[in-house]
């Protein structure tokens, strides 16, 4: 079969050879691929036509286009600043984390004890981020800038329980991008903002919830809003502020000044450009907020033997757990991105990281100074990186600029910007003075005098002992370790995907003429980009059958909200606001009810059948109940039981004729592409997660890259460009208008290596495997779910109900036993509560998958040994596992069981081995103490 | 401290705080570094002016640097061939083995339990390579093809007993560079050689030692060297063929006609052309031969539990420890390298480089058949990969050919040649024969029908199992894992200098524009590297206070030979042939010995004086006695003790006033760089490490790089350019003139970067570590030797004789003992047997260095118990060692010591802890059953 030709990148990305998929269909009783996925998928929805794209590329041609397309894309010096800033990636970073698999591979740390090694690392990048900003606490990271100041305002909403209806102030000094964001999502929530001047007009008398501001503001400028504040606080308002984070190394942090939230990027910590993205934002809080505060929180607590172990704090605040009442619709943080701004701050130290503010600052000072001595207006006395200057003519200065190689922000008419960074030299100063006609002068702090920073910030150990090169690597290298990614395992996560991302993939992410280029870059400058996007987008176009993709949402969630965005503002343009009503089937992902709320819908839950599909019953009579309120269904296909529905074809008809839009959830994708399209089987709008089908790295919980279909009629209400006036039909969800365009190149080299016929028989081959390890475990766990011919899709849920029941033993007894194994464990929970949802993807192989097997059964046996009241539960190998090394290796070992049982339940163990740093940690214990920032050295004191 | 200065590489070179320097000096006594450094070194060696580079770059501004270098550099397709080759390295290899530091920055596999990942590698590539010959055993690779074949015909003398006295016919249809390494080599030896068109002429009707040649020869052509193979072998003569390795695929391979040795590179097995190394060249030969083999071997035996475990083998061959009668020189492989062409193999398996032969072949055999069909002359019916053409024009048709993008070879005033290989395609060949005004035709198999290879290879499971890049990246990972590098441990190894190889050294290595240009492109495409090699070699002419520096030599055994041979065409152009002896302190590594006697010298040892100097009674006795026969004397400085000997300057006068010349092994080197210069303190040739003093990494065993430094008169015989005729006055060491180029841009990088001040200082701190680590080990085990001031140099040695004697602890229990903790063991047994000697570098900072002493301070109270009479040595944890997790998970311990003091004799490896995946390995019982190939699957079952 072609698919497997050597050359062919297909034959690496697939798992198991064409001898084990011979295996594994015989095993299953089909003939080939074809006729298994005839049999599981309902005819009415299978693509007529094969999927078509261009020829396949071999991994050196994509590699010789990709350089192609980088070479058209010019770097040149930015100066534009606005929330992007040049800066260095210590080479031992991008090494060691960056690329490497052992933590770009990895999942979100929801199992803490195979993820002690990146959940340390969050929590340092937690610590600083709190540090910095001077508040209690900070979180796991948000998407970006723009949408974590959104989130703020929302926050504000929230936790102000007194004043939750009074409007919001928003200064008008803000980036452009975070304004259009900060007033799409309140317009889509019927939040009422005033847009204010405060530095010139102060308060407005009304009552308020809360004021946000930037800080060193859209201008450059840092001002006082002492008063500000104050009377803000006196009249009941919270205050947040976006403020950038390496400024806070000499200005007075936002929690000095008592503001209750910050927000901002943390880009500038050493993670590149990448054209908009993917970087971390950060928000940080005081802890009696802490309940409100979106996003994910890294937290403290300690395993059964007491020894401090780190895990996601307080989850029961996310939407996979409160779905429509979570305070935010938020899953992923962007964690490599995190990791890597903590680590910069961890390699740097304070001292590092103030010297590094200090010479942006002393640039920027020199600058203004030569420019004032040459008799140029500036816009402001205090600002840190950013000099506002006016000029004659905007264009020519921008243009001589261009020539000596640099990019200055157009800020008004007559007003250029020109933001300094980490990497700004001497020279580098003298030639935009030059640009001037101006000599450089010698500059001085322009800092507030009453806003100089005294405190102290990143006291902690781990920012004072690792300076050298030597002792970073070793640190990336021991936190890695503790950790189980793909690199080691299979991680047989249900609806998370967790496929190959390959080398030939990742390559190019980090060449400087892709993560070297300003989102605001000119266009001409970014022509390989503009060109790899687009390329991208008919790619997902052909795959989808829609007719346009928006790649601006930079998670999934994000692509939720925008494409729920997409058909409410495209009912308002058609004059059917009264339609407000969002269907979810009881077993979708939390998500999508969060994202409904955010986009201004109410929720209404159809029943799940019994076997796992929506209840037809059930829908019907919503649908008579509801009649014309009725904006839109959201259907996860195949539906998250990991069966192709039979009726969804049906369903949507159903909502059609209702006046309805159907959004059907991408998530599980990767059973459909080249088989089916979810634009042209009823879908109006989709998101697809990139990082799912389309192998962009998990990088330990973020990026994500979920982009938005959409059917003909709703393209005018795709996320519009953020850097801009907010249109009235379409809601920008990101910064910049492509969102995490830095990794984009990954599903680019996917697509354009897999090509057509490859992409379906991946599909075909991940219905293969799911249903081969159903096979093969449903003697020993019994399988929740089939649909067709008794056939799962690409996933199967394995039930312990019944086990638990009998036994005690739990899905999380069985989840933690796993990893003794050496296996990152099963989805759990989820869709439905005792059982374990199993995902293997086209990229294991066979021996792979039998050693899942072998490990399952094995553990079918431990259980039987409960069963027959050998042991009990409490005493079993399984209820005490995960085991650490330092509890097997132990004079003392009075358990039920032997230290080989526990250590080496099979002999392959005794060779390549994987121990769990802690044992099992206590969660609920964790968030009664919650601690979310680096504890103590003290606290892991050994005997 | 400027070098301290936060945006300075050395900030982060350096391992030790200022604090933790100022902590040090003052356990020492000294005040400053220049108070220690003063102190312990004798000052008629020290420079009188500091030393003077251009100012330090940092990490930005260095790769600005190597990227405008780079663009100097032009990529054409190169079809040039002549044993070099374009390749692709699959993008999962690339990354996870040579952008790792778990795999470049291991050592030598000298201590198997930690090096179990490396010496599996290599076994493969062992493996992979007695496939493809047709021979029963292959070495761990040698250094590159043309220095490989000058060992075989050197091999050949030594095996070939009763003929060894006879010549040498080499065939003329060698390459060049290969026929100039043979002819020099053997002229050093005085070995007669006949030069003779075997395919023309057939053999010379003399008694003969041995046969080498080529297949496919020269000019591509496969010949069927039958009939001569067998009269040879009639004649009692040995067989060595020059294969290459990608065509024994398609050709009967040498073993399967009659060779006795096999050479080659396996360069196309994926590693990039590197502008002409490092690649790892092959050896493979009959079983019987296999005690006269140069070079490592890994071999399989068993650790004390009966498990399968590799080592190197058959050590006893080597030159540490036969110094004059080794085998060979060679110390280093090509590890790295080796490594990557074994996991090219493992990833493509038989199927896969069979393909790739084909296709290689199909390309060559259409281009063949466009030519004939345009009337053009062939030199060959019967080739693999290159057809050799004759063309009116040679100058004009090359031009038109680089117009067109590519380069040929200019095999003869009336010839070009054109090699085709893995990367190919229809396209080229199309170009190719374009540039000929021909049209594309179809090509038949051009391999002569009764050399076509029928026998299997390749069919051990490793070579069937790996075809996923899932599966091969977790195979990485995994044997990785087994290993101790430096991104884990400091690695103390005496006369090793494992220090950083820093990210920002290593990263340009891989861009396509240095690693993909042929060896012998045109110079004018080579621009970027010229000025990268004159830049590098000025750098080290400034450091080491020598006149010319030339980098062929591709590691350190080579350097000594190029650089003795200097000495004797120096010698010999001053008519003082006569001069025939080399003196070498009995303490001098068996690298030199060796080196001397390959280079034609016979050697003479002086005594080693009491403090570990030259005893310099002994050495006037020499002189004395051998007068005018002195050609040399090799000393390193500091000695091989560890010590600055105070009368280095007397010794070289006296060398020179007997008319010798001083050769400075520049093995420690990391003790002068910035305070003394051995081209100014006597020395008229050094050679330098670069994979130790110059951060080159070593790759678990190679590439080394061994530049050669001579004073004026020696200029006109440093290594001669190999690629043509042998000059008169100087020798061809390497297959290129610049040897290793392909790494030389981490030394360039090491050394831009840390400017004149940080190296003097990196020598400082070096030298401070290592009288910290004596001072603070001094009274647990004594230190043997030091010198002026109670001083040592950059290292120390730890006695062990007296505990020994005492105890029966050894210092390899000690060595292996220091695994479980987490450290890679000393240098043992050298250059005192009984001894440790410890060499920190300036790498490591404080708490390593405490985390090592304390490590040393619990093993000498382990010994204690022993000398207490506590417990047995044989029943001790110290002859037990190292502890395996297997051994210390089990409920049968009945062992003297408790398991917790096994695995955590301290605390804080229950946090972090390493196992070696093997106990002790038995050394000698491996080479009494020598198996050097994979060994059955069914050798590791368990039970």
């Amino acid at each position: 079969m072609a698919v497997y030709d050597l050359a062919n990148f297909a034959h690496r990305h697939l798992g198991p050879r064409e001898s084990g998929v011979a295996e594994m269909l015989e095993a299953l009783g089909y003939e080939d691929l074809d006729a298994l996925t005839t049999a599981a998928m309902p005819a009415n929805i299978a693509q007529p036509e094969p999927l078509v794209l261009p020829d396949a590329l071999t991994e050196t041609q994509a590699q010789a286009r990709l350089r192609e397309l980088a070479a058209k894309n010019t770097v040149k010096k930015s100066m534009i600043g606005q929330g992007f800033y040049d800066t260095i990636t210590p080479a031992v970073i991008r090494r060691n984390v960056v690329e490497n698999p052992g933590w770009y591979t990895a999942y979100t740390p929801y199992q803490p004890e195979i993820s002690q090694g990146r959940l340390e690392a969050v929590l340092n990048f937690q610590t600083m981020v709190a540090d910095l900003t001077g508040l209690e606490i900070a979180n796991a990271s948000l998407l970006d800038e723009s949408s974590a100041a959104a989130e703020a305002v929302l926050m504000m909403r929230r936790a102000n329980r007194k004043h939750s209806d009074a409007p919001v102030v928003v200064d008008t000094n803000i980036f452009p991008q975070t304004l259009s964001v900060i007033m799409g999502r309140t317009r889509s929530l019927g939040v009422e903002t005033i847009l204010v001047d405060l530095a010139a007009d102060g308060l407005p008398e009304v009552d308020l919830c809360g004021v946000i501001v930037q800080q060193p503001a859209d201008d450059g400028a840092i001002v006082n809003h002492q008063k500000v504040f104050d009377e803000a606080k006196e009249r009941g308002a919270m205050i947040s502020v976006i403020a950038d984070l390496l400024s806070l190394t000499l200005i007075t942090p936002p929690g000095e000044q008592g503001a209750d939230i910050a927000v901002g990027t943390t880009q500038r910590f050493g993670v590149p450009l990448f054209y908009g993205g993917p970087h971390a934002a950060y928000m940080a809080t005081q802890e009696r907020f802490v309940r409100q505060m979106p996003g994910r929180l890294v937290g403290v607590s300690k395993d059964m033997a007491g020894t401090p172990a780190y895990r996601l704090a307080l989850q029961t605040r996310e939407q996979h757990i409160r779905r429509e009442k979570a305070t935010s619709n938020i899953c992923t943080a962007q964690a490599l991105l995190a990791v890597m701004a903590g680590m910069y701050g961890v390699y740097h130290g304070p001292e590092g990281v103030t010297e590094i503010a200090q010479r942006t600052h002393g640039m920027a000072t020199r600058l203004a100074a030569s420019l004032r001595d040459a008799d140029f207006d500036l816009a402001n006395e205090h600002f840190f990186d950013t000099v506002v200057v006016t000029v004659n003519d905007v264009d020519a200065t921008i243009a001589k600029a261009d020539d000596a190689g640099y990019n200055l922000r157009r800020f008004s008419d007559t007003q250029v910007a020109i933001s300094t960074d980490e990497t700004t030299t001497d020279a580098d100063v003298e030639a935009l003075a030059a640009v001037f006609d101006a000599e450089v002068g010698d500059g001085e702090t322009a800092v507030n005098t009453e806003l100089v920073r005294e405190s102290e910030f990143m006291t902690h150990e781990i920012f004072q002992t690792i300076r050298s090169e030597t002792t970073m690597m070793r640190y990336c290298r021991r936190l890695a370790d503790r950790d189980l990614a793909l690199d080691r395992t299979m991680i047989p996560l249900g609806s998370c995907t967790m496929k190959l991302n390959a080398a030939a993939e990742m390559e190019a992410i980090t060449w400087p003429e892709f993560a070297g280029i300003h989102p605001y870059a000119p266009l001409e400058q970014a022509a390989g980009w503009q060109e790899l996007i687009k390329d991208l987008e008919s790619q997902l176009e052909a795959i989808t059958g829609y007719a346009v993709v928006s790649l601006q949402s930079n998670a999934g969630s994000q692509g939720e909200y925008a494409g729920l965005q997409a058909i409410r503002q495209y009912l308002k343009a058609q004059g059917e606001m009264e339609r407000d009503i969002c269907i979810i089937p009881a077993s979708a992902h939390g998500t999508n009810a969060a994202s409904a709320v955010l986009a201004g819908l109410q929720v209404v839950v159809v029943k799940t059948a019994d076997d796992g599909s929506i209840d037809s019953a059930h829908l019907d009579e919503v649908l008579d109940k509801h009649g014309d309120r009725i904006a839109a269904i959201m259907i996860t296909y195949p539906s998250t039981a990991g069966i192709y529905d039979t009726d969804v074809v049906d369903i949507c008809e159903k909502i059609h004729n209702a006046g309805g839009q159907v959004y059907i959830d991408g998530a599980n994708l990767n059973a459909l592409v080249g088989l089916a399209q979810p634009g042209k089987f009823g879908g109006d709008v989709s998101h697809l997660n990139l990082h799912k089908t389309f192998s962009i790295p998990h990088g330990g919980g973020g990026p994500g890259v979920g982009p938005v279909c959409v059917a003909e009629h709703l393209i005018p209400h795709l996320p519009a460009e953020p850097n801009g006036p907010l249109p009235d039909e379409s809601t920008p969800v990101a910064s910049t208008l492509h969102g995490s365009a830095g990794v984009l190149p990954i599903t680019w080299s996917y697509i354009t290596m897999m090509g057509a016929e490859a992409l379906k028989e991946a599909t075909q081959v991940a219905v293969l495997s799911a249903n081969y390890l159903a096979h093969r475990l449903k003697d020993h766990f019994p399988v929740l779910y089939t649909g067709l011919n008794d056939l799962v899709a690409h996933e199967c849920i394995l039930d312990l109900r019944e086990i638990t029941k009998k036994t005690g033993v739990t899905a999380e007894d069985v989840s933690k036993r796993l990893m003794d194994f050496g296996f990152h464990a099963p989805t759990m929970a989820f869709p439905v509560p005792g059982t374990l949802m199993v995902e293997p993807t086209e990229s294991e192989d066979l021996d792979e998958l039998e050693r899942f097997v072998t490990a399952m059964i094995t553990i079918r046996e431990e259980i039987t040994e409960i069963e027959d009241e050998k042991v009990s539960v409490e005493a079993s190998v399984l209820r005490n596992a995960p085991h650490p090394v330092a509890d097997v290796v132990s004079s003392d070992w009075d358990r039920a069981y032997s230290v080989e049982q526990a250590a080496f339940p099979v002999p392959s163990l005794r060779v390549d081995k994987y121990f769990t740093p802690v044992s099992r940690v206590d969660q609920a214990g964790g968030d009664r103490n919650l601690i979310c920032s680096c504890p103590p050295p003290e606290a892991f004191e050994l005997n």
